[in-house]
């Protein structure tokens, strides 16, 4: 018998032969009007953010919108006002309309919500390199199982960082906040990730203009796609002092 | 402009300074009896034990289907015999009927589908903290875009491995491949996966009936909580020779 006992963002395990902390994973419901939009599994702590960077992320909105806590204080539960710029659909048009080699069809829907980005800013390689150092990860080094995303300036300055167990949710958190305090789109700014750059990552940059997405880990070949249709800056692997530029290199030099 | 070219699970990327192997990732449309259920993005090749272990994993079926691709040959789309068991419905369940402290809702949906582990089998602990090296990854080793999964016996022999983009289509296709040689319930084995363990991964471990999970990264709260409930041994931070412990512990000499 183990007991988990929470508080916060954090829990104490404690059991025969062990006594760790860990990171609190905990379902969060999105509702919208009153209606149920979605369940992530998310680390508590900043749920209005992270549903309003979700909802921005799916192309549900464009703006701020008021956000909180449930009516009935049903726990795990955030309640988001409308109205939604369109039907919060299933994404199985991403497959239906897709070209099997080439993920077409999921590289069309994101285009829908997300502009080619504009030139600039350009980045010296090694201070993008270095991003992923500045992702101060105070939850991380205390359970090793966070994720995180931060929002810099291109000197490099942290402007955000957000972490949760679930990669996405640290993105959606980050542009939730931005939304909230007007920054978006992030035009001038640079996006930087503590893992690997999936499609769904680079979506959710590119729909809020991020010009420059960095990751400490390896890009997938839709992600690269998606970068280079939207163009985006996509530099992975960035770590000791190195990082691979994937597509823009022309913001790198 | 950066060229992406797709051979099966792998894609070759040119561009400015830049000629790199990356993962491939594109979305797989689940449908079943036609109906459209689920869009995952994975990593194409074995879409039909991804299909069935997805399923399976969310107490859909509870034996082996017919599986192939579209009759219409549409791309990215994999197409499984019904019927299902009960409705495919959302899991917004997970948060209406949780407890806000404790995640209690979505403790007792797994339930519903996994029955409480027996007893067995018992592994030394140094065999278990090195199962993680032979998680063999020829795919991660050429990208380092994949997640890993293995099914091993309790004397360490890997009987399965599949690899993924995403870290839960790795373990659908080794619990899809498994339900497919009748090899479910998974009692007497182990799984072990290449990174952290989120509550997920140990729900699809448990429905399969696996009593033993490792991973190389740390868990969650919540993943702590219900490996304990369904009585699974579950240890995290298996490297360098070393691994703790969260949960049934007995099984681990």
């Amino acid at each position: 018998m183990t007991e988990v006992r929470v508080r916060g963002a954090f829990a104490t395990v404690r059991g025969p032969g062990i006594e760790a902390e860990v990171a609190v994973e905990e379902p969060l419901e999105i509702r919208v009007d009153g209606a149920p939009i979605a369940v992530t599994m998310r680390t508590p702590g900043e749920d209005e953010e992270l549903a309003l960077g979700f909802l921005h992320g799916e192309g549900l909105i464009d703006g701020p919108r008021a956000a909180g806590p449930s009516a009935d204080l049903a726990g795990n539960v955030v309640e988001v006002a409308g109205p939604l710029l369109r039907e919060p659909g299933t994404r199985s048009f991403y497959a239906t309309s897709s070209c099997g080699v080439c993920g077409k069809g999921a590289l069309e829907e994101v285009a829908v919500h997300a502009e080619r980005l504009p030139a600039g800013p350009v980045l010296d390689r090694a201070l993008l390199a270095a991003l992923p150092e500045r992702l101060r990860q105070p939850a991380f080094e205390r359970t090793g199982g966070l994720h995180a995303t931060g929002l810099f300036t291109p000197e490099g300055e942290a402007l955000l960082v957000r972490e949760d167990v679930g990669r996405h949710n640290a993105m959606d958190k980050v542009i939730g906040r931005a939304l909230l305090d007007g920054r978006l789109p992030l035009h001038g700014h640079v996006l930087c990730v503590s893992g690997r750059l999936s499609f769904e990552l680079v979506q959710k940059a590119a729909v809020a203009g991020a010009p420059v997405l960095v990751g400490v880990g390896a890009p997938s070949s839709l992600a690269v796609r998606l970068a280079d249709d939207r163009n985006m800056t996509l530099a992975g692997f960035a770590r000791g002092g190195r990082a691979n530029v994937y597509t823009g290199a022309e913001r790198v030099r």
